[in-house]
């Protein structure tokens, strides 16, 4: 978006939360508290004796069109600061005048005011010029709800409006069916239809319990992502959950992540730290031996949970959670060897996402230090430089056509960050490639060069699928839910027309299942037009009907849930179907 | 053993501890403090001017064997208390007597001595009747270590020295051939030569990291077992390592595992403790949707990390951990299904060590209630009845000869328990079958029955291989590191003769890297001999070695570990080879 259009709607949204308090004060005497513009609207807080409900808010959009379609000037005044408190003691807006008094004492000397027709308060603005500039039709009030003056609950309970506002009707609309769209592919709710996840009151929130049908997919996820990455010769580790702090501080993790950090103590005096990222622990496995040039890359993988201590008020569904799979990997090598390391782990993330048919919508960050300030970075400007332009060069040889972003590096070195899109065109950020000189330094690793001295190695991070749990909620609301074949917890379902086609569906049942598909048959006592809606509900890519005809020509009907045309093939031709598709991902 | 030798090893062992703190006093003027018989030995713990050193021990012995010539007799007196401080007070045994006012405080009229020679002091016995009883070539002088006195560290530091002892000379060498035995077969030692796990000082002890060969063979193991557990119904799960301690005041684990549970907390207030068991998550999972009869049996697997606060002092190599990476199952099961699910995890538990080559050294107990102390248990006598009477009618239909063995019941049902041997003819028990009415109960676990009305399911627990770290330690020792070819970390190594073979060898290489076996190509500058023995003590089952006459033919030569005759055989005929190798586990 430009920045004149932002502007604009910052002002727009202003406006409309002035005129609705405006319009709140003349029907029910009610006192201004705060009310601004926020993301797709606004909202404005008010004190009032009169509990405002849902059916309310048409009465009160009708008396804020009044006031647009009067097309009132809006007048900025700015008054000096004893003036204004004067004036907000005189209208007894007790709550705008408790924040000019707090002004006053952070030393303000004046205040800026909007008005429109009889209605004035204090704002930083922007507004429109006048009323009239707004599209009666672009804006709507969503809800009411309550909320603590200053969101401090100590504080009198006070009345919010919130709104939805927009430049044009068709862009208030584009938004609500945005909206509509996010509901019906909410991964929470998805979830719970198919039965994917669960949480337990007992267990705790932020600690989602993946299901059979869960488990399957992350279970799919991970066999691939660490097929690709064993081409490429990263292997697997294994590293327990706790650690000393010890480890943390000298990789600068205890002092990162301080608050979220979750504390382990036992009445046998244990002190442990549950890990909030995966890095430290392999670094140990890299330490536990000599390593000599010759053995360099070693390159670890993993994907485990780590631990986050987030808010709690803050955690929900699968987006923020407690305990996070994490899939993450490193390579440790030669300097010599970085850029052949940079390469295959670009090669990694474009092989898994091009396979899921996300590649196309990708943008990519060269992520570089903020050159203002070097001194926010760990190692030399010359060390960053060589990193900086072989990034650059990987860029231009793999024509990722990479877009420099300064000030985005990480802490230790710079990276490539690489951009998605979601199922509603929301930008997200998961592959990460990165160089790290510092890590190594820090964990004192080594190795022997062909001179027989100790050099420390360089560390590669890289990220292809990030975190498992957000990972499927972008599945799941990619898909709306309807995984493709092999990331379908259930592949396919045998359906017998009638009970005396059950012994020829459990044949087929047991044959699918031997050659390793996901296989269900529906043996319930149902009618055949249910069971067909219950495996459509259920978003099973494909059921196979098993009728008399089915019998006597010894073949099966295959439906499809996305509308292919029904085939009657026989179960040798299903099995090699099916065997393609497995291997044909996307 | 029978009680009467065990008795006899008891009395031979304390005796000899006698006699070396007679030679102890004789030699160095040493103050007696205790001397018990331990496990295959005895010890002594003396306080003495001198620092007495492993070279001692020699001219100790014998001075003991002189005692043991001499046959003096051993005299059991019982003296009364007062008597009995006085003596040791005139001998100046500071310790003993100390011993025997903590006795007099508790109210002992009496003390048991025990006197050759001139050597007196107050011990329970047992003791043999004379010292010419022992066999002076059955024992030997271990090693001398320091000890504080009651094991208290604020007291003094005195001396111990430790003895091996038996009835004869043929059943200490067969001891101490098993030492050697164990010694070459260690865990800890072929763990760090094979590199197959490490720890970190500043991960912490009880916390081992598996390197990617050992992550290699536990990958495997879990493939393996959750195959097999797939084939009979099982489904896999995921859940976090930390709950509410709620979960598991419900399930009685927060009861049972009070002093093991770690506790979790976080500046935000967050408080979980990390699981003990993996159970009490599964039932949640079950929790999470209305269920029907219909859909039973429901049966969940895990393989997944559990913590438990062990001692400090007792955590070590990978028998004793904190990070216990259990592979567990249950089936959720209506009351008339549980006899099949029983069934079917025996057959899964027999094929499982069938496999392995374990199961012909296998026995089974019933483990049934302590009849006569019903009130040890939960649930009712009749239903402990119907539950026993069925595990019986299991193992006389599957002729598993299972001894029904008394008391060895779990608190809330009888179970099967499976017996193997370790390789050092230790008796372990791992696999189990657990029947269960309480659990379902205590979390109201419920399905709707034909009626629709609510009834609580049964729940069997299984365990396969139990704990991942504990079966590799069986496994190791076991295989001395040589593990078969399906568990190999390294399955073959491909070594070229000299440099002008490596193409021809790399080529090897890659199509056996592509057809998934894992394996090691050797581009070092070694000599061919060297090249040779290092894979053989890395213990890789097969190598590869291409020279002239390979390329020649087309071919390659295969030599293995085993020392079956080498073959020259083509490449297509070596992946045939394989793959049934793999295929045959054992």
């Amino acid at each position: 978006m430009q920045e004149q259009q932002k502007e604009n709607l910052e002002a727009l949204r202003h406006t409309l939360s002035h005129i609705l308090m405006q319009v709140l004060e003349q029907l029910y005497g009610a006192i201004p508290a705060i009310g601004p513009a926020i993301d797709n609207g606004f909202y404005h807080d008010f004190d009032a004796k009169t509990q405002i409900t849902e059916k309310d808010l048409k009465n009160i959009k009708r008396e804020m069109i009044k006031i647009i379609n009067k097309d009132l000037p809006v007048e900025h005044k700015t008054l000096p600061i004893k003036e204004a408190i004067k004036l907000l003691k005189k209208k007894k807006y007790i709550y705008t005048l408790e924040l000019a008094k707090d002004l006053q004492k952070e030393g303000a000397s004046e205040i800026s005011f909007y008005q429109q027709g009889e209605f004035i308060n204090m704002c930083k603005g922007p507004h429109l010029e006048s009323t009239g500039k707004i599209n009666p039709k672009a804006f709507k009030l969503t809800k009411i709800a309550g909320t603590y003056w200053k969101g401090d609950e100590k504080n009198k309970m006070i009345q919010r409006i919130y709104g939805i506002a927009f430049e044009t009707p068709e862009e208030l609309q584009a938004y609500e069916k945005m909206l509509e769209e996010a509901k019906k592919r909410d991964h929470r709710k998805l979830g719970k239809e198919l039965d994917l996840f669960c949480f337990s009151d007992l267990v705790g929130p932020g600690l989602p319990m993946f299901t059979p049908k869960g488990s399957t997919i992350i279970g799919e996820l991970q066999k691939h992502v660490e097929k690709i990455c064993r081409d490429y010769g990263f292997q697997r580790v294994m590293t327990p959950h706790l650690a000393k702090i010890d480890l943390f501080k000298i990789s600068g993790h205890a002092d990162k992540f301080a608050d979220e950090l979750f504390h382990v103590t036992s009445d046998k005096k244990h002190e442990f730290v549950l890990k909030p990222v995966q890095c430290p622990h392999q670094t140990q496995i890299y330490a536990s031996r000599p390593r000599s040039y010759r053995d360099l890359p070693i390159r670890y993988m993993e994907s485990e949970k780590q631990y986050r201590a987030e808010k709690t008020g803050e955690v929900g569904g699968l987006n923020r959670v407690y305990a996070i799979t994490v899939e993450d990997g490193h390579s440790f090598c030669r300097v010599d060897q970085v850029k052949k390391e940079v390469i295959n782990m670009v090669k990694i993330i474009r092989e898994f996402y091009t396979e899921l048919g996300f590649w196309d919508k990708v943008w990519i960050s060269l992520s570089v230090r903020d050159y203002e300030h070097p001194e926010k970075y760990i190692g030399t400007s010359k060390d960053w430089d060589t990193c900086e332009n072989m990034l650059q060069e990987v860029s231009d040889e793999m024509n990722l056509k990479a877009i420099k972003c300064e000030g985005e590096a990480a802490l230790y070195g710079p990276k490539l960050d690489f951009m998605f899109k979601d199922a509603l065109g929301k930008e997200i950020q998961i592959p990460t490639v990165q160089l790290d000189f510092a890590t190594p330094k820090k964990f004192n690793l080594v190795y022997t060069n062909e001179k027989g001295q100790e050099e420390n190695p360089v560390m590669v991070h890289r990220a292809i699928l990030g975190s498992y749990e957000r990972f499927l909620v972008l599945l799941i609301e990619h898909y709306v839910g309807a995984f493709p074949f092999w990331l379908s917890p259930v592949q396919v379902k045998v359906i017998p027309v009638a009970n005396e086609h059950q012994d020829y569906a459990k044949n087929i049942f047991e044959k699918l299942r031997q050659a390793d598909f996901r296989v269900e048959i529906d043996n319930s006592n149902n009618n055949f037009g249910k069971k067909v809606r219950e495996a459509k509900n259920e978003k099973i890519p494909y059921f196979i009907i098993v009728g008399n005809e089915d019998i006597e020509k010894q073949k099966l009907t295959l439906e499809s849930r996305d509308g292919e045309p029904s085939l009657q093939i026989s179960l040798e031709e299903l099995l090699e179907k099916f065997k393609r598709e497995n291997n044909n991902l996307n």
